[in-house]
């Protein structure tokens, strides 16, 4: 630390990305990426674009808001794109939150939340999960904060329904409630169709999961026209030029390339089920996760051991060192061929003890 | 403005970016891009990293960190990319201001400073240029503040010499200074070389301008190890992967080409001197520009009639409506060609009247 750091931020401890080991020979299941390339028309609209960088990228992204729009049923300007979701979610924290209006999220959830709430200086509290890792709606009637769910919840995978997230809406009228939908993709109904009833609806996308882009860094709020237009304003205040050109042309590419998405998305559900099937007959526990990854503990050894040794076998697991959740790893769904490699190398691991 | 949004944003005046229209018929010199498109390495390493979407980017930027240190001569954790210069001077405002120690930059300065401050909740003094648009560099001497300057200044183009900076360095050992340096490479001396001396001191650049990216949206900071350490725990507070695969890439080819770089930069500063010497002989008055970019008056006709009567002409250049430079417009160096058509134009505009 430098003499002349803020002292507001001598304390802030920032997030741990998983690992992004710069060789490839690892089956890389740490980071809940696809395991398909992105579409055909990303690639080449992305490389056209490449051609023309001596320019600014469009600030106002009209054409890829547009596009995200049309194919989530929204109007045009109740879209924002940003440089990944974690910027939308920033954004959140800097437009909705406030020392007098705090943030709320379960105890285990996206571990971000709690470095945005500390680096923007936000009290915030977290509310333990029940003990089979659900979500308790009722913990979060009435709460006078700002509230931040992931839907389906991360590391967990598990869902809550429609219903459930409108309970919640309507318990909180003069808060913004954020529906993180990382992961809504693989098996669960967007909220995004609430927004027309709820004006304290925010949802947050990414295209890093089910639209094979977590390279080329985009996100999105869907909201209405008022909390777009606040969330513009941090946006033109922070960086207005946040998306660049490439990005911009990848993402109109992928949503023209719909069907691909829709079809890689049936895939990896069809691989979560096979491979969830194989890790119950090896004796493993897991939570009924409806995203691409799965959430699982073995009672004979230790969550860290069962990830060492996969690392050690050229496969690498999310483990997450948090009391509550240590024995589990959370374990990205990649090709069915990759999760066969895991299945197997898991039984060997298991038969050596 | 939604009932939602915090109060402390509730006066928040955005920055507005140049017109980037969506068509191409413009002969656009509002935004100071490069007239020559990225180099061939630029744009085949951003086609290929444009395949392997899917994957995340490389958190820490190691290889581009790498070439950029050893192109501009330090080591590889002296720097840091971000999505931009105008992330890295936002974290800058975030990390080394606070309510006590507050910011200070010219009045007449680039105009992002005071929208950093104010989104920051950073108390910020603009101090007057001189009357010939020149920085008295005895009005930063012993501040208590956290000094921000472009260099050369912007929209003037005017550069303050090394022993200037030195001299600001000196006066505030207890503060960081930054020296933007977006336009450093039209011919002026980088600040690099005095950070071994200053551990006070951070340097900005762009890929913006010199390097024909602004669409892909790179910029760097440059300081001792300590310093780059406290911008890390900003960035991976914020958005640990702030650069996408594809401008890493780009990023890392127009570094290997950086010949291509030095030729362009030695074109566009012989077409300003060609472009200065002609707006000369139509009557303007000129400031002193080592940037890529005049800003000229003329007598005759206002700042805004030049500005429009150009816009009506099909050539975007941009102009500011503050009181003291209301006259002026600033004009971005494009093609040899392009400016022989824009004094063309004004010479006719100028007929006119």
């Amino acid at each position: 630390m430098s003499r002349f750091f803020s002292s507001k931020y001598k304390n802030l401890t920032p997030y741990t990305p998983g690992e992004q080991p710069k060789d490839t020979q690892y089956i890389k299941l740490n980071t809940n990426e696809s395991p398909y390339p992105p579409s055909e028309k990303a690639i080449k609209y992305a490389s056209e674009a490449s051609e023309k960088l001596n320019l600014y990228p469009d600030p106002t992204c009209s054409a890829l808001h547009e596009a995200f729009a049309k194919t989530v049923g929204v109007e045009t300007d109740m879209v924002l794109a940003t440089n990944g979701s974690d910027e939308i979610l920033n954004f959140a924290f800097m437009a909705f939150c406030n020392e007098n209006c705090g943030a709320v999220f379960p105890d285990i959830t996206y571990g971000f939340y709690s470095v945005f709430a500390q680096l923007n200086n936000i009290p915030y509290e977290e509310i333990p999960l029940k003990d089979d890792f659900t979500i308790d709606v009722n913990d979060y009637i009435g709460k006078n904060k700002t509230i931040f769910i992931a839907n389906p919840n991360a590391p967990t995978g598990i869902p809550l329904s429609l219903s459930q997230i409108e309970e919640i809406l309507k318990g909180n009228p003069d808060n913004i409630v954020v529906i993180d939908e990382a992961y809504i993709d693989f098996g669960n109904d967007s909220a995004v169709s609430l927004i027309p009833k709820y004006d304290n609806l925010l949802v947050t996308q990414t295209f890093s999961k089910s639209r094979s882009m977590a390279g080329a860094r985009l996100g999105f709020g869907i909201a209405s026209k008022e909390i777009i237009n606040d969330l513009n304003t941090v946006k033109y205040s922070t960086n207005p030029y946040n998306i660049n050109k490439m990005t911009i042309a990848a993402g109109i590419g992928i949503l023209e390339d719909n069907d691909y998405t829709l079809n890689n998305c049936e895939e990896i559900i069809k691989t979560r089920e096979y491979t969830a099937d194989a890790l119950s007959s090896l004796g493993f526990t897991l939570t009924p996760s409806t995203a691409n990854f799965l959430f699982a503990k073995h009672n004979k050894i230790s969550g860290k051991e069962i990830y060492s040794e996969l690392k050690e076998n050229g496969i690498l697991v999310r483990h997450f060192d948090k009391e509550k959740i240590k024995e589990y790893n959370r374990i990205t769904i990649g090709t069915k061929e990759q999760m066969e490699t895991l299945v197997s190398t898991l039984k060997s691991i298991l038969e050596d003890r």
